[in-house]
């Protein structure tokens, strides 16, 4: 397989992220905070031993005490990954049923991390929103495209420039947006039954051609780590699809056994784990894995939780509008398929009081031109649903499917395969993150379920989504209440204020003259002292940013 | 404390529900199904003992066996009260701590239920809606009035004809309306500071002047029973509000000790279970009982379904979009407090999606002409948003607090005290009801998350609401689907259909001449085979009733 980083654009990106201690080395091995501590170790696999089945384990010891799965990577070689989540010198002792690889003992040393890394995702203390472990603030501004990383550069699939893999492609797409996480399948999806094999599969065949549900192939987890790590370069959260439902009987992934399934979330957490971009969803539409009982999906949780010392997030993915039982402690955020939250106002922040976790709407129908209800959104209509979901303190993924390859054969598409983009929200989303990392705290609605438009994002920090409304002017009129959920002091009369006018689709900010004044209008509003109002430009998709001055 | 029955009004609608059987007597005692059967013994209570913590049980034996607690009655007085939910012949045999009550035997006979008897309350085997004991489908139409039992009819509060006390004018108001519940506070609402004293109270006093909240009142409840049983008799579901915030520290009954509430609810179990229209909610606004830790909650959901062997319906309620846990179990419904999700289309849904059990929003904000921003819905909106619930499949809660009393005085209204009605959406709930007791199966949208104006009722009969569109036509269009559960044959081509507008408001129903043809318009909708439309007339909330005809 052709390495994906083979090409300048990748290696440009490239940073160390792994390091193998040699023997009696000097100086010890520095690796950083949320970086990749690796070790090689060499071991004949024994006659008639199942090396996935070896137990082999290296227990950490460092600012805390930690336990982690090695893994078989095929021949002889072996090997333990580990994310030290602290800085300072941590040591390390092997234990195995297999003598080479017991009682191994090194040590290595972690150092600050660079500044593009900020640790891995989780839940921030409100319980509603995302940070990276060194607390800056997280949003997902997702995509999705479920075979990229498995899509070959055949004639009939290419979305590619000439040169590039689509993997390649892909990243290379990625690198010039704003999205901060993407949706992809761990299993090769047969999106198309015309589509070419794909180069590797992740288990082994038995002699007869059927799968060894016993034995994995390494080489399939080697070719998804690089492209983990490419997105990890592009500060990209890969939320990895565990078990999906696309494979239409044609490899038979989708109905393993559900041992085979757990033997993949072991082996998948002690690989990948230890890279600090991973999200784990457990399915996209699991309700359409019909082979698959609830029991299959409990298990499979277990397991990668089980699987994951630094509990990475986890969710699972349903069909339309069948929400998953979200409120079950083992899931952190919820993935929901649905587009009605965020087809209007006043409709996300229910879901959202309702779990009260992070909500991701991770499919709200998609911008594309294709003949199905689902994929044919305008560009400027999937802005409006990650506005609509951003207002209400809730996030939503992209994805875009219009079709691309020859008319009259294969028709792929971003959703599909990735490669280049061929739509037009995507390129509004770094003006999209520049707003929310602007933000002194998380969007939540001030007045939930009084008004649907306007956020407080910290104190003195207002945003007002007026959508689809083409509006002459804005009456300065903000709620007295701030939410909840953190709570800072209200709005209190006199408080001056001033407006930027955004226009979230021509990505313009614009600086309007007035000062407001605040004064009471009952017991629920402010209003300007003046009554005074901010003329609008007539278009839709305005947003008003609100701040407090002196 | 004057009988609620003494008027002629009340007495045409009494029939017995309890019997008390004659020592020796010739015949069995019969008592219909789901009506109450009663029981009294005489003990003197031993000097030192507390009546109502003495262990006192009887086990019924019939079709099946169950065991019931009796309670002390006040005096010598003890009962047993039972609620026989099958036909024949039973027997019971008590069992106390205190002689007297104990190992007493009898029995009666258990006939057939009257016509207007469904028996108690319970979900359906759709999961999502509810439906009588004897599987007649069961819809809430429910108003909110909480202290309409302990209303005095002081001048000061009075909206009552002359005569008439507030109970009497409240039971006589509903009579003419087509609600099917009510939500009533179990304890005494402090409305008002200046409120006149409630005549029981359902504690007694230790000698200090304080409440023993060891010792409840027996006639406080006979009250409360009272009351429940003239709501029975008007088929009329009693939503019993356990607990309350609302006491503003004037008798303190919302800072009970955790055990007093837990004594409370197996007293209110031990009377009033057998009552077949009475529904168990913990709480209204239980967040605002700020005195309260969550495991009071937990404690009392515990102890009224532990005092309760029928398992009636239970809630709890909580303040506006704080949703509660309601995956819980012990909780059978959700009663919500939330007017977002039925403030427009495609909102509702999106809660029972979640939740999956029946929903019903128990406040939606209230018609009336209050200066707060809870209380001044037209009687137009407050219809909508039942209708907006209804297309969603599930359900909503009316109140009214149009202000009466002396402009200078007291003020009151029929969400606080209950009386007459002084709005105009509660005249229409008959004619509500008679639509919704026409369809074949509760209502449910067709093709969820696409279509929210769409619900499916069964086989070839189909509600569509337009709400505050006020349109010349309505195009012949169906979604092909109709809802995952229950599943019946989709519309075919070539099925006929005739529309009925119905004028929700105006409350009348005019067939359209026209037959309509279904055609395929594409994969998802059915129009007419000639494009037909359904020319309206020029007014908002309309509903059209479609019905495949042979």
């Amino acid at each position: 397989m052709k390495s994906l980083f083979s090409l300048s654009l990748i290696a440009l990106l490239a940073v160390p992220v792994c390091a193998k201690p040699k023997s009696k080395a000097p100086a010890p091995v520095q690796v950083e905070r949320w970086g990749m501590y690796e070790v090689a170790f060499t071991a004949p696999v024994p006659v008639g031993t199942n090396p996935f089945e070896v137990p082999f384990t290296a227990t950490f010891y460092g600012a805390d005490t930690l336990t982690v799965a090695g893994f078989y990577d095929g021949g002889d070689t072996w090997r333990v990954r580990f994310m030290p989540q602290q800085e300072g010198t941590w040591r390390y002792e092997t234990a195995s049923a297999l003598s080479p690889l017991d009682q191994q003992q090194g040590n290595f040393q972690c150092i600050a991390p660079s500044a593009d890394n900020h640790g891995p995702v989780q839940v921030d203390t409100t319980g509603l929103n995302f940070c990276y472990a060194d607390g800056k603030q997280y949003y997902p501004i997702g995509t999705t495209s479920y075979d990229w990383m498995h899509a070959s550069s055949a004639p009939e699939v290419t979305s590619a420039d000439a040169g590039l893999t689509m993997q390649q492609q892909t990243l290379r797409s990625l690198s010039e947006t704003g999205f901060t996480k993407i949706r992809s399948l761990l299993l090769p999806q047969n999106f198309n039954p015309n589509y070419p094999e794909p180069e590797q599969y992740p288990f082994e065949r038995t002699a007869d051609g059927k799968w060894d549900w016993t034995r994995l192939n390494p080489r399939y987890f080697d070719h998804v780590e690089e492209c983990t790590r490419g997105l990890m370069q592009l500060g990209i959260e890969q939320d990895l699809i565990l078990f999906h439902p696309y494979d239409g009987g044609r490899w038979g992934f989708h109905a393993m056994p559900i041992e085979a399934g757990q033997l993949l979330c072991r082996y998948v957490g002690a690989r990948m784990s230890s890279f600090r971009n991973v999200w784990w969803s457990l399915a996209n539409e699991y309700d359409l894995v019909k082979e698959q009982p609830k029991e299959a999906w409990d298990a499979w949780t277990d397991a990668i939780i089980a699987a994951d010392p630094y509990r990475h997030l986890v969710s699972i993915h349903s069909y339309t509008a069948q929400y998953y039982s979200y409120w079950d402690p083992r899931y952190t955020h919820c993935s929901i398929q649905d587009q009605a939250p965020v087809e209007d106002f006043g409709r996300a922040a229910i879901v959202r009081n309702i779990y009260r976790k992070p909500i991701v709407f991770d499919e709200v129908l998609y911008e594309g031109d294709m003949n199905v209800r689902w994929g044919n959104l305008s560009g400027e209509e999937e802005l409006f649903r990650m506005w609509m979901a951003l207002i209400a303190g809730t996030y939503c993924t992209h994805s875009e499917c219009y079709q691309f390859g020859d008319p009259s054969g294969f028709r792929n598409n971003f959703l599909a395969v990735g490669g280049k983009f061929h739509g037009t929200m995507w390129s509004r989303t770094k003006f999209l993150k520049q707003i929310l990392d602007d933000m002194p705290m998380p969007m939540y609605l001030a007045d939930s379920s009084w008004d649907p438009h306007t956020s407080a994002c910290g104190p003195g920090y207002y945003m007002v989504y007026l959508g689809k409304e083409v509006m002459e002017q804005w009456r300065f009129d903000l709620p007295l209440r701030n939410g909840r959920t953190p709570a800072y002091p209200r709005i209190q009369e006199g408080d001056r204020f001033k407006v930027e006018i955004i226009d979230t689709w021509g990505m313009t900010i614009t600086e309007y003259p007035t000062v407001f004044e605040a004064k009471k209008q009952d017991g629920y509003r402010m209003i300007d002292a003046q009554n005074r109002a901010v003329r609008l430009p007539e278009r839709p998709y305005l947003l008003l940013r609100i701040k407090q001055v002196k």
